[in-house]
């Protein structure tokens, strides 16, 4: 981890949002959160108003006031804060960027517009490097989600030259199975120095032996010290031991799939694991019924229980 | 067509957003515009920021600004300006909700948010009463567009019971190609008095052959005249005429299709076919070859001569 | 309907497949099914081993049987028996179309390959000349299922010259939801004297309305004469009352698709109203509960008895 | 390798059909296929009538005629000739076991069903049952091809229990992406003794650090060498090795992907490496432009020419 440089690798905690039971923000939960990441998961970085933080369920004004609480209190305690501006149009997202700026984030983050679809990677680079031309001086991250976006544009397509168009840019987020895709990520960003982090948490072995730089994800806000276990293994090259770990961890999630995992659930576990109050989802986002995050967190300790 | 009631009929231009050739708005298009409508149409109705006027593609700001002068322009002249105030989230879409009756729109409108998208037809209907709230005493429409939103809830679901948790409820666009949903609606629809305004313009005569009161598209823009007359040929038993109006209308639809129809190629025909200057889109769309749009309006010539 | 020229007009019913309870054919009930279709739903057509008829689900030993025993108990009393002969592959399906001529099918039908795809209109159009090579002398249809097949190629596209590529074609059946490409398909088959068939049941009323010439499909195995009733009421040009049997229809089958419409289903549900055994469907599809058929009849009864 | 217990590892190659320049079968080519693939590319097993093979597109006699060559060929040679032996219905599928069984065939392989396809776990099994009980004696493979049969079922629900429905199941050919299924079925598959085999030949290495056995794929046809070192750098525990070649392969399909990667241009690449005719694919497949398996070949030999 350099944050000087603006490299980041290790875990990074896709952060959910903290709500009132009423469904409005609830700042104080941050600090214990960042506390808690620090302290029960050893996870040192976040990334603020992604898909897991539900960023597009909220107004910009409410997006800048997490931002800032998240910047505040990551302050001499985080390693990096990167804080997702991408919206569906550019002006919004270019005052999520200087504003990002404006709060001390580390980082700044622009997942592809997905109602108006960029029909090829020029028109998907040009998107970015307005939103990133805001902010200039912050490392910028493309978020690269094609399941959720529907835009399959490939990742090294995007890649390809954006240095010159965007001299800020730093890395990506690659939320993607196309492990084809990801290899040639990896292949282009090293010689530039630029951070690889996965996004498919249940994942996260197979794009390792590929070689990322790191993970970010909702599950490491409570799975983090398995996770950080598994990599930590695998450097040392035991990969039997990162193997057994990741299925442990899968195991988790694919019963948690048969229950109908969702982001609701997702959130619900963050409550039941940490104790810290997440509260309910924002519209359309529904609750989800509450003894399924009891199951699944009953299922982790079995999991962990066993040789 | 009775305004008083809320109820609309005939035809509705999805209007373009003019811009300038930088991109900004270009608002002193819009009363030219609705003459056009008006004079060389026979278009008294618009439908205002929806998928046509790239509406998720501006700020707030733009929105209230467009929908302000669209209201202005239209004051007296158009029979009804429905204003399109869906946003990924519900306090943007409450704003622009409020907004729209302070600058007298005689309706809005909300698509399903399509990033997060709502699991049943309860959600849904959560999410759109949350809107109409903020705006009780204007006729409020569901505008349903699968297609686009992934959001593949029956539409008729969506209907059944709104009338209790949104009073101000008065129909629904309906750009699907589900003919047994259509036809539910049809029949949910009719006993309330709300109106059915159909969405897909080169379907049209196999909506209208199912009862729907109405339709909203893009292409009325500028063939408005020919899909009136087929209305009228309808509407006098006449469904040889109808349907030799509907295939050249289809025929020149298909022309475009081959040569990769698109939202920036519609606009653009716009631009052909008024002479207005509607301008590029806004990123991440693209601007189309400009050649592309003059074939297309010689084929519409040359399709119109035909016996 | 005229089955000296091959061309076909009103319903055909696409026949289920009757079998015995263990799972094999159960040839018997054919001659009482065609008398069923004659006598109580006034069908004089029929479309044998589509897609209703589980045709890929069976050896081309057993399709011959089906194919036979279908033209034989038709012989003097239905007007037209077309006998689908679309196979994965080429050979077989040759082999099925010179079966169908040797034992007197009036036509025959072919459903493009969907597990290797045709990836342009001309790969199909060469792969359904082959077939129709093996049997000159019978009129050939090509039968248009995007939504089964996964091959999104417009049928219009696949209509263009293919008179000179296949001298036996006589017409296509439509199967799909885009009335773009279905009106131009009318266009393109009109001055030939083709036939269109449709084929989406509950959207048959806003196909007539563009020309087509009639209509293929399961439910008119046990809704014909509702149907029958729809078209006529068309032709007189009451408008009104074809809208309200398209209605009813769709109300009984939209409530189908609430207890989770599928073919076995639909094949109960024909045992149910013809009191004819239709027996199981054959693996990979399981029997559906047999409650379900008995509501869905209900339902109908409702709906018929409703003013 | 043990061929004794049926179980698999190491590299299979899915073998391509050849076929006359009229396309036909051109059998005598499957001979020094047999020795290339021993002489050149080190793979020692095959998987014959599967994808690559074409299978669907050849009648039951051709398949069988096939089969009985490959067995011919490889006996004393080769450790494993598996037969695909999935079709559309359970008869034929049976009859190919039956056939599989009576030329020496080491394993039979099935595919789901696609046209109708099953929706649960159990639908399949059952069908899956159906084939296996046809040649009992033979080692059993399901075969997991998602993306092409749109059946997304996960392969672990397709394990559970199994072996009381087939005892002689013996593993799986995955073909799918999702790793956190494929982790789980490694998890159920190892007390078993069964194999697992993984068929996204440029995702191979993202499979391995999961524990696979293997992997079934085109490519090892004519890249079997580069594959066979991956697979020992990283048994070696030289990860940067495993993933540098991984990165070259990857790098030579992304650029066959640039240009239309296909399963005809993938045919002629073998063509172009091996100096064997395998001729044109079968329809509806159609032979692509011959230079581009030249300029993939070129780009192949540059690849391995860098440090």
């Amino acid at each position: 981890m350099s944050p000087g440089t603006g490299q980041l690798s290790g875990l990074v905690a896709a952060t959910f949002t903290p709500l009132t039971p009423q469904g409005e923000l609830n700042l104080p939960v941050i600090g214990p959160y960042v506390d808690y990441l620090l302290e029960k998961q050893g996870v040192r970085s976040v990334f603020v108003n992604g898909t897991t933080g539900e960023g597009c369920s909220f107004s910009l004004e409410e997006r800048k006031q997490l931002a800032e609480e998240w910047c505040r209190q990551g302050k001499g305690k985080l390693d990096q804060v990167i804080v997702h501006v991408g919206c569906l149009n550019v002006k919004d997202s270019q005052e999520l960027a200087r504003h990002a700026a404006s709060v001390g984030a580390d980082a700044i983050a622009v997942i592809s517009p997905s109602f108006f679809k960029p029909t090829n990677a020029d028109a998907l680079k040009m998107f970015l490097k307005e939103v990133a031309s805001a902010a200039p001086e912050l490392p910028f991250y493309y978020y690269h989600l094609p399941s959720m976006t529907g835009v399959n544009l490939e990742a090294r397509e995007i890649l390809e030259g954006i240095e010159n168009q965007i001299p800020s840019f730093r890395g990506l987020k690659f939320s993607g199975t196309d492990l084809r895709d990801l290899g040639q990520c990896v292949c282009y960003c090293r010689p530039h120095g630029w951070s690889l982090l996965y996004g498919v948490d249940e994942h996260l072995l197979g794009a390792v032996v590929l070689g990322v730089n790191g993970a970010v994800g909702s599950t490491y806000n409570y799975l983090g010290n398995i996770m950080n276990s598994m990599l930590t293994a695998f450097e040392k090259g035991d990969i039997a031991q990162a193997r057994n770990l990741q299925f442990k961890m899968q195991e988790v999630i694919t019963f948690a799939v048969s229950l109908g995992f969702s982001l609701p659930m997702n959130k619900q576990l963050m409550s039941e694991f940490s104790g810290l109050h997440m509260g309910p989802p924002r519209l359309p986002l529904l609750p989800c019924p509450p003894d399924h995050a009891k199951s699944i967190a009953q299922k982790l300790r079995d999991v962990l229980a066993e040789q």
